[in-house]
């Protein structure tokens, strides 16, 4: 896939909520996903399809997601950007928030090998 | 101004190529510019308003612009994230290249306080 059809997939998956197919399908064994900052002890990036696809799990277990608005993607080269805007529970505190983040993404062999997520702690 | 008043603002001026402009209506005193990599012995960080200023005048003296495509804005809370696409000679080399790259911006206080860039090196 070109880093435009990566974009669009990932785009169109992800607006219906289906964030962990658009892992499966796009993510290259080497994915880095990186984080703004990292809880204590831990690091900001994890790095490896397990790491990245425990990292989704741990997500997708703990938020219920209300609404799910993807933006763009704006296409440069080998990088592409896109926004969320989630409406979400966190299931363990039964606490309902909107997050809004910019997320940039590098495409090499037709796969997603970086991604990183820019919002406010 | 609003994070989308800042965003439009960069992308009026860039679009125009008044890269100096934009940086001296936009940046804050704490400008922290960052890119994909570091010349050796160098850092991927501008700190401050003087570092990064220094960093736009050496692009500025060393490249000349024949074509500055801006895309976006995408935003998302106090990020935004837009894409430059450049036709450019780098003058000592008198080489013309083009370059691709999305660019995040954090907005705090009305001014840009932390810039990143993601190009292919």
């Amino acid at each position: 896939m070109t880093t435009q059809e990566v974009a669009a997939t990932l785009v169109q998956l992800c607006s219906q909520g289906k964030f962990e197919e658009a892992g499966e399908k796009l993510y290259s064994p080497d994915i880095v996903s990186v984080e703004p900052g990292a809880p204590p002890g831990q690091s900001r990036e994890a790095k490896g399809i397990a790491a990245v696809r425990a990292k989704g799990e741990w997500w997708v277990a703990n938020h219920e997601v209300h609404s799910s608005v993807v933006e763009g993607p704006l296409l440069a080269g080998s990088h592409f950007a896109v926004t969320f805007k989630l409406d979400v529970t966190f299931k363990p505190q039964n606490r309902r928030f909107q997050m809004e983040e910019v997320a940039v993404y590098k495409v090499a062999g037709g796969k997603i090998v970086r991604e990183e997520f820019f919002y406010e702690m």
